[in-house]
Order: structure tokens, then C-alpha cells, then sequence
């Protein structure tokens, strides 16, 4: 979580934050990270964590890629080391990392992406997930109760779906005590993603937590929750911030803009985060004029509290049967707005 | 304060901070700031500040700067735009800004200096100071109880005693509230620093604050104080923090070494901030070598703790008698330790 101390997570509410193991594998290593105890011990977070697989980064920041039905192959962003990524290899990371909730290593492929494409890396994926699950399941008899984290495994299938069904159905045979549903909201309509998690869901037990990958906008956030997705996660809040880019009550506040030179007011007269509290929007289009950490910092915290505080409305909305209609109201909220 | 929320700064008990009344000059303005409440309004601050002329960025930022009698002209470092600084501009910035403390407008000389520039620039920021004062003394006038800021005079003379005591002696017939000694700390010995400093405080009432400008390195503290000076200002606190340099009981730390990829020590075990009692060296190794920002933010809550610590100390110190000992003992402590 950038520019946030863990004492601000912990104001903001937050319950559980994600690590990404890729980075973590590469610096300051799984290996280190184990003998220091653990990641909570590391970053002295007693909440939970999540755990991606490593595999996103590979496929977004890694060079000279090779895949095979072993794992994928990859040479360092940061020094140009070759490593070798198989399903086993990413669960064993994510034990060493003793994060509470682990992701099996999946095949993320780009889309639009032809049907024979999408169904060989959605078999590709279950077949990773059965030998992580494995892999686990052998590690966790061997630990007994000192092994206390939860393995998901990953729905894939691309924008089929008949593909994500299978997937999902496949996953469900395996037992996982949650499951994922990954590789969407990467270009296609937002109503496909939203076809496409449902499709997933309906497959997957209702009683289980089920984890939609890298969303979203704000306004996005119920409609998920509506096709039965129960986690989310997201860079958006923080790196936004770090452009400038406020989230509020009233749509976007792009804070660099010269109409809030002189705005004394706090960044959402409706939110009642420390920053909106204390600082106007004058003084926060100056701290990123002047290119001050502080900017940052103040931004980041903010649009932190104002997606933890969408998920609050949406769990008050499903207690009164209200989600579909809050779902609305935030299309309506933000859809019209500056982007 | 850079990286720092002013709700840090209140944890750290700082009871003052210091702007810079150039960059507030070039961005967002004097006028903007005055027009929005002020520099307290504006950056929600309750506590003190005290601004400096401006004069220091001056000749140490901006371009093709040329002094007269007048002032000094310069071009803004950020649009090339050009400026004239005279010492009732400065000193209508600073009202502008409504600080709480207000430095008159000097002229720095490059040390070492030779005597005859020295005795011009101590003799013009004389006649500066003087001009300031008048010009305070007639808005003051005009504003009645509503002006309440502290206008301090600068000592300046560079390395000749005798250039300094007159220099004081002239700036006490002028009866400021507080005064400054200026112009060291910039490559002179650290024996000279505190000479000069000794030599300025010998004229200035002891009744009134004294203020040695832009000092010091932490085992110096106690030096300057035990020369007569009651304030200090220094950007080596968050500065070093940001490069990595931390500040601790044991002397410096230089956290990106390899030797503390595996310690979970505190930054300083006898530190009471919240940096050390919950983030281990280990931590805080990895998030510089990642170069996240929180890196900065958890570095300089732990080195103004520090620098507020040592106050603190000297305090105490004085309280008991001991100041002589403890300047002493911080020499001990830091001197040998590497740089």
C-alpha cells in the first residue's frame, strides 16, 4: 500500500491488504521473508494478507517469457536473473511468505482472445491449480494446524462462457476454501466482465469466499458484488492518488486543475476521512504543484477511505435489500463525470 | 515537513515549523495564501511558524540574481520570471503569510569571506534590517492588535567577532522582539560556528530568543545552546532521512547497508517513537531498496523524532546543570560514528 504507514490502513478500517509475490520473490526474497517470520512479522501487519501468485507480474513486468506446461520461465525486471515459476514453485513462495490467503499459479492470456487460445489456457490453469493444490495438500499434512492459510484457486476462460463454467466447475471439484475469478477487466465491456463473474459464480459455492481479480472503477464495485463477488482488489485507489486523481461523493476531482486554487473546501464535504477533515482542496492542488510527498500521502488516504467506504454502503445495501438500486445510483453518481 | 502530515508533527510534539517564504512567493503565492486565512488556514497548522526572508533561496536556487542597495532582483528558478526582493517586500511576504515569526531580509556572503566583504554585507543587511523594521512598525500601526507577528533581526559578520558584536550591537538598538545570527554554518569549522555564535549572543538580550540559522548536525546541538542560542532550523532531519541516513542513540545508521537485511532491531532500541516500536531495521532496508515511499515517511517521523529528542535532552540538561556535559557526552556518542 503505497505511501500509507500501517497505522493509517489500520484507521482506515482496513482488514486485509495484498502483497505481491512476484516482487517480494525477487526482493528481499521468499527465503528471507520466512526466516524473519513470516510477512506479517516483516511488515509488522497483524491483519490479514492476500497473496497473489507471482504469475500477473511475470506477464506484465518480466522479460523473455517462456511458457510451458511445466511453469513460465523469466528473467528478472531488476537484474536480469532467469527463474523458473511452476505452480509448486509459486505456492511454496506464498507458504514461505505465510500470508493468510494464497492464489494457485494461473495462465493469463491477452484478450480478446480466440476461443481455441482461451480454452487452452483455462485447461493449462486447472491443470496448475490440481498439482499447486497437491502441493499443498502435502505441505499441510506435514505442518499439521501451524499451516493455517487458505490455497483459492482461479477461475479462467476468458469472455466463454461455457469455458468459465467449466473452469469454475473443475476448481469446485478440488475443494478450495475459496476461489478467484481472474483475467477479466482487461479491456473488454464492463457488462462482459460482469456476465463473465457471474457465469463463474454461479458455478462456485455461495458459502465460500469468492475473489474478483483486479477491479475496479468505484462505480463498478456493486455490480460485482451483485453477480455474487465477495472480494476485490485494486490499485486504482492508491495509484490514482499518487496522480492527482481525487475520488469523491461527486465524481472525480482531477486536484491539479486551476478551479481549485482557491477552493477552501475539503476534497468531499460528504466523507469523513482524517484528510477531508483537516485539509482543503487549495492546499492539496499546491502539495502536488510543489511535487511534495505529502500530496501522496494525503491523496492516497483519502481514496483509500473512500473505496472502503463504497464497500461499507454496499454491505448496508444487501441488509436492506438495496444493492441493485445502490448499484444504479453509483452508475449515475460517476458515469457522467470527468474521467 | 516533507513526508510528514502535520498530524505527525503534532504526535512528535514539534512545536514549530519553518516555510520557506521564497517558494511560498513563486507558489501558490503571498496573495493567494493571504487571501485564504494566512499560512496556518492554509496548511492547517495551529501551532507556530516562523518564514524566512526568502533571501537564502535566493542566492541559493534562483537565476542571474543581482543585488543593489535596493534589494536583490532574480529570476523565479521555476518560470525564468523576474522578481525584485527588497527587505519591505520581504517583509510584506511574510505578513502576507501571517507567520509568527518573520525574518528580516540579509545578504549571505560565500565564506570564507574577506574582511571587507564581510563589513559590506554585514553593514547593508544593517541598513536592510533597519528598513524592515520601519516598514513592520508602520503596518503594525496601521493593523493595531491584529498584527501579531514577531519580526526577528539577523546577526550577520561572517567569521570577524568584532563584525558580529557590532552587527548585534546595531540590531538591539533597533529593539527586535527576537534575533537571528546568520551567515554560518556554511563550510566555516565547527569551533568558528560556535565562536561566532558566542560572540553574537554576548550582545543580544537573554531575554529574548536567540537564533542560530540553518544548524546543525545533531551532536553540535548542545554546542550552539551552550552558547546562548534558544531556536535552530535544519533540513537535515527529513533530508537525510530521505537519502537513507537515520539518526539513532548509537550514531548513524545508513539503513540501505547489507548488514541489516536480517536485523529485527528497532531503528534505536532507546527510541520511544512510533517508527521504532513497531517497524523492524529489516523493514525499513527493504522498503529504501524498493524505494517506496513510505520509506521517507517512516524515516523522517524517526529522525524529527530524534533532533526533537536531543531538545529535549538539553533541556533536562539545563535543568540539572549539566549542559557542558551533555554537549560533551553527544560528541562521544557521534563524533567517531561513520559519516
Amino acid at each position: 500500500m503505497k505511501a500509507l504507514r500501517q497505522e493509517a490502513l489500520e484507521e482506515l478500517g482496513a482488514g486485509i491488504i495484498l502483497a505481491n509475490t512476484y516482487h517480494l520473490y525477487l526482493r528481499p526474497g521468499h527465503e528471507l521473508i520466512r526466516k524473519l517470520g513470516g510477512l506479517h512479522q516483516f511488515m509488522a501487519w497483524n491483519r490479514a494478507i492476500l497473496t497473489d501468485s507471482g504469475g500477473y507480474q511475470v506477464f506484465s513486468l518480466a522479460e523473455l517469457r517462456k511458457m510451458t506446461d511445466e511453469g513460465v520461465k523469466f528473467r528478472s525486471h531488476l537484474d536480469g536473473s532467469e527463474h523458473l515459476l511452476t505452480p509448486e514453485k509459486a505456492a511454496e513462495i506464498q507458504l514461505a511468505l505465510g500470508s493468510d490467503i494464497a492464489m494457485v499459479l494461473d495462465e493469463c492470456i491477452e484478450t480478446p482472445a480466440p476461443r481455441e487460445a482461451a480454452e487452452a489456457a483455462m485447461r493449462r490453469t486447472t491443470a496448475w491449480a490440481r498439482r499447486a493444490r497437491n502441493y499443498f495438500l502435502q505441505q499441510q499434512e506435514r505442518a499439521g494446524a501451524d499451516l493455517a492459510q487458505w490455497q483459492f484457486g482461479i477461475v479462467q476462460g476468458a469472455t466463454f462462457a461455457d469455458l468459465r463454467r467449466e473452469s469454475a466447475r473443475q476448481l469446485v471439484e478440488m475443494n478450495f476454501p475459496g476461489y478467484a475469478v481472474g483475467g477479466l477487466a482487461v479491456g473488454e465491456p464492463h457488462e462482459v466482465t460482469c456476465e463473465m463473474a457471474a457465469e463463474a459464480t454461479s458455478e462456485l459455492p455461495v458459502e465460500k469466499p469468492r475473489y474478483l481479480m483486479g477491479v475496479g472503477r468505484p462505480e463498478q464495485l456493486a455490480d460485482y458484488v451483485a453477480r455474487g463477488i465477495d472480494m476485490m482488489d485494486c490499485v486504482l485507489p492508491t495509484r490514482a492518488a499518487r496522480h492527482a486523481c481525487l475520488y469523491t461523493s461527486e465524481g472525480r476531482v482531477l486536484i491539479k486543475n486551476s478551479r481549485y486554487i482557491e477552493d477552501q473546501g475539503p476534497i468531499d464535504a460528504n466523507c469523513s476521512c482524517s484528510v477531508c477533515k483537516r485539509y482543503t482542496r487549495a492546499y492539496l492542488r499546491h502539495l502536488f504543484a510543489a511535487g511534495e510527498i505529502t500530496a501522496a500521502i494525503l491523496a492516497s488516504h483519502h481514496n483509500v477511505h473512500f473505496y472502503l467506504d463504497i464497500m461499507r454502503q454496499i454491505r448496508e445495501a444487501i441488509t436492506f435489500g438495496q444493492l441493485t438500486k445502490f448499484a444504479t445510483e453509483l452508475h449515475a453518481r460517476y458515469d457522467a463525470k470527468p474521467a
